[in-house]
């Protein structure tokens, strides 16, 4: 054994996929990117890399803590940690160029040291997707987010989940109702925390805060509201005394259900939830969140919202917007983890070729035919026993594996073994094409890709 | 104006595209991908960062200066600077749980921090294949090398190129029949220069290494022989003088010649180019290069070759190979600067649905029929003047727009117009859903990915 080796292992916190399991996570990035691309989104690739002063002209506390910042030469590096403020500077410095609205998805790598835990990721995938108005953006857009989140997990064999949408103007206009405007921020950030923390302790938080008992229960009641995406609104407007926002409020969401119905969005599918509030403080109007209906304690799987400014650090500009953003790493953790991951297909490629005799001219001209029709084909190009060449066939997971040996090279044919039903055929080149074709998923509905 | 505004701008040297080149970028990213699929290569996606111990482990000179190297906590960390280092370390990793022969494909971003000039990034995409055997690979899959190229270009569009391949073997015995074996590194570094400084100063260069006036005359002359491939062959076996390795490469060149064109190489983009050397050393037999045949001075673009052993810092085992590199960013840049680009199709959508009166439902219906139908669809959401929705359809690029009116709405209709032939058509939303779908390009051939 030679010394000095170095010991080959990746960072914790790392995902590095085998390659069985990244034809899967591509195949799902390839449903996002497919879907954006419906809607009109636009791709966007900005570098992994930015000056410190950019990426961190927001940025502050437990954020800044987590990034990954150096020095080169006399330039202060940080990594990005999220696709937002990366857009913010390209809409401002592109500003001139862009046509708004500007919708634009993004999906690639962020960074975040954040402590090594079981399905925390210190790179991980972001696919994000906003629409940018210059000065102003009509409030339907917000109704093409749903849609493109149903499709997106429909697309990916999933039916058991739910969009919930609320409002900030609703909830800003309830908590001025009961006279807590001064601290809506805090109390957004409370009952964000229902779910995890329980009515109760919600209460006793908004206690602290400063709101009266009285008011305390007040929220909890309203956020507690249930019915259909109708009965909701009829209770939202029974809710009013007048005040401005929350009955703007109250119309935005009735406008947005509406039309996110007209665009296909099912019921079943899409819920207004008035507990749904977002942490963050830059959302302004609607705000959404996915959950599984199954797996309520994996929380949040796509979420977002409207916002009045995205790039107000960089331009004067008002640059309006609404987004979503799915942490992809995250979610292709969860959906392995819940065996909920659609792997068919996903073998190394359609057909193995095996050349049986010593003279593989044929062998490769066959090769080369059946990709030249689309066919995804491996030949065996090792000198080895046939064992061992059905062996490999078998780690690759190929459903079909073509020999050839003498005989078919005399009648120029080929021999296709199906290695699901053992069924074995010898035809022409181009008859044995069709059949394979035929006999693949992927091949009856093609994805389109730019 | 707001005080303390931050200027947006980007890191130089870091390549940042226009959604509408972004486009046309992930188009050539789609083509190389789906090829590699093909040919049964599987995807491997590994972190950006990196043990900077694992990184290194065989880096030295002018690469380690380039990279970007940090620490994070107690942990010394590097970014990927090619994607070869993290495979070597990824398979000797994984050794067991592989199989082999392993094809793999990365399309990712590296980073060096090179003097920034145009047409070098610091941050660039990579896309790489390569074949590992275990202990043993056979030399067929030399030959596949050059029908992925050739696949790939063609696909681009492109057919003004050639793939140009060597063999290091007879170059190391060409050298020892000259009784240079012990200087065949330095000799192979200054071969490999030959197209850019010229003959003269190579023979000079050959002197001072310590090659004879008559030795470097004999190197000069045999790496000028030209001839058809048939030709080179028959010309090198009369180069022979029973060398060993010399002999053996000869073989080699000649068989992985013939495979390439079973595999439906054509000729004309084949050469034997015996002044192909690759400066780098861990090449043991083929090598390639791919070049621009009405652009020389680009130099290579596509570049790879066969080696003995890809993991020897990592493992004990021994695991030869056989790859190429393309540089996809400095690809994409050379292409778009010779306006060799296809920006054919590259548009946000392929229509934009346009709301003529206030009440959207209809014409959200419509929105979501089409993108159901797979037709890349934009409505127009903003309350705006009919010229600046015009504007608007002009500015994405579409082919067509849709009007939705009082007409429309009230007799379940669309009217289309063709933006390129300003024919208008009105009909059900089914059969213009088939007049767009025949009309657009990509549709007549679709990607399939995975």
């Amino acid at each position: 054994m030679k010394e000095n080796l170095v010991k080959p292992r990746t960072l914790p916190g790392f995902m590095e996929l085998s390659p069985f399991d990244q034809l899967v996570f591509n195949k799902i990035k390839n449903t996002l990117e497919e879907t954006y691309r419906l809607y009109g989104f636009m791709p966007l690739d900005t570098p992994v890399l930015e000056l410190s002063e950019i990426l961190l002209a927001k940025a502050g506390g437990e954020t800044e803590k987590q990034i990954y910042r150096f020095s080169k030469g006399d330039t202060d590096i940080s990594m990005r940690f999220d696709l937002t403020v990366p857009l913010a500077k390209y809409v401002a410095k592109n500003y001139g160029e862009l046509t708004f609205p500007f919708r634009r998805y993004q999906i690639g790598k962020v960074y975040r040291g954040e402590r090594s835990q079981r399905g925390r990721f210190r790179e991980f995938y972001q696919s994000d997707i906003d629409i940018i108005g210059d000065g102003e953006l009509g409030l339907m857009n917000d109704a093409e987010i749903p849609s493109v989140i149903y499709n997106i997990f429909r697309k990916l064999g999933l039916d058991d989940f739910t969009i919930r949408i609320n409002n900030r103007k609703l909830l800003n206009g309830f908590f001025a109702m009961l006279g807590l405007s001064d601290k809506a921020a805090d109390v957004m950030r409370t009952i964000d925390k229902v779910e995890k923390i329980g009515k109760e302790k919600v209460v006793e938080e908004l206690v602290e805060i400063g709101a009266s008992n009285d008011a305390a229960e007040k929220i909890i009641e309203f956020i507690s509201v249930k019915g259909t995406n109708e009965e909701m609104i009829s209770k939202l407007k029974e809710f009013s005394d007048g005040n401005e926002a929350f009955d703007e409020g109250v119309k935005e969401i009735e406008y947005v259900s509406s039309a996110s119905k007209a665009l296909g969005v099912p019921e079943e599918n899409f819920k207004i939830d008035l507990s749904i509030a977002r942490g963050l403080d830059y959302y302004t109007g609607t705000v959404y969140e996915t959950t599984f209906n199954r797996h309520p304690e994996i929380g949040s799987i796509c979420s977002g919202g409207r916002y009045d400014n995205l790039a107000g650090f960089y331009t004067d500009k008002k640059l309006p917007g609404v987004g979503i953003s799915i942490g992809l790493t995250r979610l292709f953790f969860i959906l392995s983890d819940k065996e909920y991951l659609n792997t068919e297909g996903s073998s190394a490629c359609d057909v193995l070729v095996i050349p049986m005799c010593e003279d593989m001219t044929y062998a490769l001209t066959v090769t080369d035919r059946l990709r030249e029709s689309g066919i995804k084909t491996q030949i065996y190009l090792e000198n080895k026993k046939f064992k061992a060449k059905m062996n490999y066939a078998n780690k690759l997971g190929v459903p079909f594996v073509i020999f050839i040996g003498e005989d078919e090279i005399n009648s120029k044919t080929v021999t296709l073994k199906n290695f699901n039903t053992g069924e074995q055929t010898t035809d022409s080149i181009k008859l044995i094409s069709s059949l394979i074709k035929s006999a693949l998923p992927e091949n009856l509905k093609p994805i389109k890709l730019d």
